[in-house]
């Protein structure tokens, strides 16, 4: 197992234990052990669990720790400290804090000689890409990026802090309308209501008003107000019968022209049945990469931008040639 | 100017005019010259054109040389020539050739110091990106590429030098069916005569009899006798008026599950009003990155899969990172 990439998780949740099945797949990557705030008994993993502090025993035996964490706190200071004696890939979310982290990350990975792989996954990451692809191939056209369907937890967190609320679910959804529109070439302005709608499924505790509950939530501002929102109640049996899976997915189109006026679309797009699994897909290619371009004498923050995508490969690139070109 | 990219094109057919397009548009390019073997004077052109002899007084005005010529004659004799000289980038798309032709061209390109991206475009090009994403990413899937809607040069010649055939456009056009099976995550076996049909226009001599010139399309080998063919005739005044363009396009879908089954797909597509054009725009940004993977260091021969994307771009990291990460 001496060429194989050894990689360590911080932080197990879902998107930790979904880079464990990725990496666990993968075999040109071992996974070494799990590195948790938790108890490290309390841990089911496939590898031995520990505190976060004994990572720096593993200095030697781990080569890519893979940051797990949430994007709010934990990043923010895990990161850094992190980045000081490994190679690290993370999935940082928060789309205005990117320059700031950015900018932290590669001060102690440049200074420490690693590779730091930053805001990895699907957005960030893979519809980043596709945006940054249209824009250099058909500089003249319009972005227009679609997300859904699919589970958004910061609108399913914000329908939960409305009073009678028990439990709910929001999906977005796109407007299959304004896709077509765009995807037919017409380069449509359309506003934020009508890109997507919303549509949430609500337990309420029982003496609650449902139709104050659904009026809260219609006219919740940033959160609702700006989009078709659609109220149903269900009952919490019927909640995690068939809400519990966390499936999404999107789409990134660029729609330009070229020569005198001819229409040219590129399409990216996702269907998702875990959203975690599938961030966690990406995020371990993106570990394989860090390694590749560390070897290859690189250091410092990275981003998809700058992966030369057969880092993200296991196989050589004679045969990613010969196969896939 | 002194921080332009100074473009040189080498052939002026359809694939160079849409170059010419292209750099024209982007501010961080200038093009510089046409070569040509046809007669320079002949060419009208937005910048002078000389013949191919002459490019080699161009060696401190031109940093990269787009090589537009043709893959089965031209580029494997031009490629070389100009690889020790210039960074060189062009579309070589005989599939089965390209090891042959790589390891030709980075040989050259390395002792050189200079940087050849080879075969990029669209297929091979952006699909072949799209087909690596997808394996490196979902490593449990199928992959399945579609092309058209869309005009294929080489079954339109062959159609032509069916005897009786006076002129023909052949169209590609894939199964609805079998790319909506793909979408909902079926996993099907798909036959080529499932994948694909074939449309066919054909201009016939006045005497020549038609039963026998669609039979002969029909049942030849390779090009028609594993798909279902139609043939409609038309006159050469249809032909030239609604069959001049010349669209493309096709998808690019990775169909693959994570974890205890769920399943994931990912899709990349392309609706192209301009085939020539759009391949211009990719070969145009794959120019820009050859100079920059140039500055950077590298040489040799390179391909989409060693490109960081953001070297397609002509924007900052940092503003790439700002505005589309």
């Amino acid at each position: 197992m001496n060429n194989t990439v050894k990689i360590g998780i911080v932080g197990y949740g879902n998107l930790g234990r979904g880079v464990e099945l990725a990496v666990n797949r993968s075999s040109d990557m071992e996974l070494v052990a799990v590195f948790t705030r938790r108890e490290p008994s309390s841990i089911q993993a496939s590898v031995p669990a520990y505190t976060i502090e004994d990572a720096a025993k593993f200095v030697d035996k781990i080569d890519v720790m893979v940051l797990c964490g949430g994007s709010a706190t934990d990043l923010p200071e895990q990161g850094p400290l992190f980045a000081r004696s490994f190679h690290t890939v993370d999935s940082f979310d928060r789309h205005a804090k990117i320059p700031e982290y950015f900018a932290a990350m590669d001060e102690v990975a440049t200074a420490a000689g690693k590779i730091s792989v930053i805001s990895t996954g699907w957005d960030p990451g893979l519809f980043s890409l596709h945006r940054m692809l249209g824009e250099a191939i058909l500089p003249e056209g319009n972005e227009y990026t679609f997300w859904g369907k699919g589970v958004s937890q910061g609108h399913s967190d914000a329908i939960r802090r409305v009073p009678g609320v028990k439990n709910g679910v929001q999906y977005t959804i796109p407007s299959e309308d304004a896709v077509q529109r765009v995807r037919d070439g017409e380069n449509p302005d359309l506003t934020t209501r009508e890109k997507h709608i919303r549509v949430c499924y609500v337990v309420k505790d029982v003496h609650a008003d449902a139709d104050k509950i659904e009026s809260e939530i219609k006219t919740m501002p940033n959160y609702f107000a700006d989009y078709d929102t659609t109220v149903y109640f269900i009952t919490e049996e019927q909640l995690q019968a068939e809400h519990a899976a966390m499936p999404h997915g999107g789409t990134v189109l660029r729609s330009g022209t070229t020569g005198s006026g001819n229409k040219q679309i590129m399409e990216f797009g996702l269907q998702l049945g875990s959203n975690p699994e599938f961030t966690a897909s990406v995020v371990a290619a993106s570990a394989r990469a860090a390694y590749k371009m560390a070897a290859a004498g690189q250091r410092g923050a990275k981003t998809i931008f700058d992966i030369p995508p057969a880092y993200l490969s296991s196989e050589s690139p004679a045969s990613l040639r010969k196969r896939l070109l």
